[in-house]
């Protein structure tokens, strides 16, 4: 069977599979100490004949397999995780398995790609527009990486001239994920995004957001698709009000597809990470 | 020998060279009607015995081998070169040549990759700042392509709060080209960019959009170098201005090579084109 580690910042989701991909058994861990938590996983696991194992990981993490420290979660606020070797924890518990090993948003674009809203792709792009925002690439049917993974949730936005939000990234105030992740939306709105009304602002303003997004996206990657998955990204009236505002600020510039089939939200719900990460086992 | 045009919409280089890439000859041609000017061309190279010819062209091109139009320079407004097969013409007069055939700046970023100030790295970004703004990117040693090529010389920047020049594009008003390319430096200041005061206000607010592009090539394609050439990049001033408004707006969120040896002049020159085609010649 393939194994498969949604590994998130406040839970573990774990999952095995047979060899066509449908989900045969599936765990939820709190994500606390890594002991505590991969002790978890191990007796989870330990149940199945595991034949590979792929894991996505919250961030950052390094992912260069050249690297002495290839496989580690490395300067993440959680500290109890804090440069911890993550991948030679699961190789260290099972030594003859083969693993795979990169981002929680990696894995998503790789379950979009193969099995979700970006079938037939080439070049997919996948937001994940949650409690933060990430972005995950597959270049050419592969995974993208340069000298490290891209970390495209940060550009810095030009405002909306309605927004006075001053913006919530700890790093860059007003970039994208300051002013367009679910915290965003809930401390500018005074609710959360689920309890906005779809007919509010709120979601023009999230969209201008989002279309400069897929702007970048367009103009630095020239992706066949950008996919938009993530809890914010369950406002379904947000795909039309992107579609549009990214046709108005790219202009007749450059071409790209039918914008209904360009601008799409993710295909496998909130399974593309998980789905993606036994796709990414049976790889190796 | 190998040969190379480095096509631009005023003049075309061409030059030939030994196999060490030393240009032996040289020559300059107007950019007219393709007629005219590929005939020039071709009097040039047939004096030489040619193994293979490096193209970049000015554009927008279809550089993808599997399009029915590869080869062509499509939607240009010079009106002449409008859907013209560029590189059919050159295939047409030297049946029995091998050919390469990309843009301007991906030539420019391959010459330094290869021969230039990005020699030993894998993955590297070339900005060139002149009449236009365009990037060419290198992607493990090879020249990236995505759907289409990158046009990152129009995503939209943020305002320095001093500037309150409208903007020179034409499609996109404000974007990076619109506010940061030659012509625009020249219409906000009055006078031509070689002739702006090197201690003008002028440097510091070009150094703050060229900083934003620096951002957003380190966030979606995590390079291992940033190059800038074209014209208005010989004001060397610029360089500590960008890598220091780049270190503010960026913060501590990625970790980035040592500052001076990843946003780095252009190390070929106005050659860097010309050259990079030859490799690519090379290559084939
Ligand atoms: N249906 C919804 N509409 C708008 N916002 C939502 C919705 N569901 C979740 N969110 C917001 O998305 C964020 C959580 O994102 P999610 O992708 O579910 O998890 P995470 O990013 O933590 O993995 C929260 O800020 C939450 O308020
Ligand atoms: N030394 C310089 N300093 C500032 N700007 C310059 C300089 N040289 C050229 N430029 C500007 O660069 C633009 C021309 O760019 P260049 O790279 O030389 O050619 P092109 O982009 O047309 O191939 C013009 O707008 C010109 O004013
Ligand atoms: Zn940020
Ligand atoms: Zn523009």
């Amino acid at each position: 069977m393939y194994a498969a580690i949604e590994a998130g910042g406040t839970k573990f989701v774990c999952a095995v599979s047979d060899h066509d991909f449908t989900i045969k058994d599936r765990k939820h861990i709190p994500t606390t100490t890594p002991q505590e938590t991969l002790g978890a996983v191990f007796t989870f696991f330990d149940q199945y004949d595991i034949e590979a194992i792929g894991i996505g990981s919250f961030g950052p993490i390094d992912a260069n397999p050249e690297s002495a420290h290839y496989g580690y979660i490395t300067t993440t606020p959680k500290l109890a995780w804090t440069n911890f070797d993550f991948l030679g924890a699961i190789r260290a518990h099972y030594p003859n398995t083969k693993t795979a090993f990169t981002t929680d948003v990696n894995v998503a674009a790789f379950g979009e790609f193969k099995l979700g809203a970006a079938q037939g792709k080439k070049n997919v792009a996948y937001y994940t527009v949650g409690t933060g925002i990430g972005m995950g690439y597959i270049h050419n049917g592969q995974i993208y990486m340069g000298r490290e993974n891209p970390e495209a949730g940060h550009f810095l936005v030009r405002r909306h001239p309605d927004d006075h939000f001053v913006g919530a990234c700890p790093y860059h105030q007003d970039c994208l994920e300051g002013m367009a992740a679910g915290p965003a939306l809930e401390q500018r709105w005074g609710k959360k995004g689920k309890d906005i009304d779809p007919n509010s602002q709120a979601w023009e303003i999230e969209a201008y957001y989002l279309a400069q997004a897929s702007m970048n996206t367009t103009l630095y990657l020239s992706p066949d698709i950008i996919v938009f998955g993530g809890g914010v990204s369950k406002q379904a009236q947000l795909f039309p009000l992107i579609r549009s505002q990214f046709a108005k600020i790219l202009g007749d510039y450059v071409d790209v597809p039918p914008i209904s089939d360009y601008i799409v939200p993710v295909g496998l719900g909130d399974d593309a990470g998980i789905t993606g990460a036994l796709l990414l086992a049976a790889e190796q």
